[in-house]
């Protein structure tokens, strides 16, 4: 049993993949750099969003909404004058905890393509699923927040495993926790060694300058990733 | 295919049921009274257990804990001197995100069932699919973190509409927050109308005696709901 189950979730990964390949096709056709941003619920993906998408110059930014119910954040995004696309993964089941490929490609003729230069797919707020599915992104930031403990590295190793940013969130309610920055990070390197990081807080700003800088220098860093494949 | 893809979750929820309703058969046997514990990542569960598990006068306690990977918190609960049994749901995937009836099932013949009164399940941290899957628990009981912001009852809704009880823990950070908690408890009644529910704090010990209190009487309430039934 445990063989066939193996089996059966592989040919799902390599099917989600093949699917991956065609919306990271579709994007590069129309030059669009693509971020699947991810993270626990309430970590601060939209927070962090708000912050940097009118503040990218040359950029234009467009985001797919991810969520099981509900356009809450993308009526957040929205009022800021981005073009937001809503996807609920609710249909047909209590709600997928997650975005696969495939809902992606579904949202795809409703993406603005041609108009904008960097698409931010936020993902379904969850630690595991979201990391399994590839859905045609260039990169993948996660947001942790300093609320979560210094544990969460170690017990959702693949999440902070595949992502090429990990955003560590809410640093202004450091001097009110309990929380050892400095054993955080050793169990991200445990994990995932030397990946970039960045302090922020979305409440106060600190730390977004280098988040959107990091944003900004993508599509040079995408071009480097390419050639090296 | 929508229509296809309905009947296969149901058949699998219902088959989910069957198992579920065999566990709590041999829990009703040893006179166990269960407790499904469910939140998002890092809001607090095992905090909560660890303030409780040995302050309940009369009432020996067992907990099965359920992660992706790793005994982090299996370990924390075990230095107290409580029975703990690891459920790790990594084989096979990149790691379920939840636990179900089968899972739990195959720990059953593991757990001290004759030697505890009450078992906690702590379910692995999510918003969505743990809300899917009964495991043959009495009650179930959510953490909600304020600092995971007011909207998580509207967008994670099942999750708040199938539990007894909601912690609403870290209300020492209140003061440090952008966090409106009446907002929050009206959008919680507005999925779930008048669900009990506990201010908390596992730091400084606010409000525990409340939860503590809540766990003692689960026995005397269970009764009555069987005897509802």
């Amino acid at each position: 049993m445990h063989r066939v189950k193996v089996r059966v979730v592989e040919d799902a990964l390599d099917a989600n993949n093949t699917i991956a390949r065609a919306n990271r096709a579709d994007f590069d056709r129309d030059g669009v750099t693509v971020v699947n941003l991810m993270s626990a619920p309430g970590a601060g993906k939209t927070a962090l969003l708000e912050r940097v998408v009118n503040d990218l110059p040359g950029v234009r930014v467009g985001v797919l909404e991810g969520d099981v119910q509900g356009s809450y954040d993308a009526d957040r995004l929205a009022s800021l004058h981005v073009p937001v696309t809503q996807l609920n993964t609710d249909p047909g089941f209590g709600g997928e905890c997650h975005l696969d490929a495939n809902m992606v490609r579904s949202a795809v003729p409703a993406l603005p393509l041609r108009e904008i230069d960097l698409l931010v797919i936020e993902n379904v707020g969850n630690l595991v699923c979201p990391a399994e599915f590839r859905v045609g992104e260039d990169a993948r930031v996660m947001v942790s927040s300093v609320t979560e403990g210094e544990d969460k590295p170690l017990k959702y190793p693949l999440m902070f495993r595949t992502c090429e940013l990990v955003l560590v969130n809410k640093i202004d309610l450091l001097p009110h926790l309990d929380f050892d920055l400095d054993r955080f990070l050793r169990n991200l390197d445990a994990v995932h060694p030397g990946v970039p990081r960045r302090l922020v807080s979305a409440r106060t700003g600190e730390g977004v300058d280098a988040w959107r800088d990091w944003l900004l220098e993508l599509p040079a860093r995408r071009e480097g990733w390419v050639g090296a494949q």
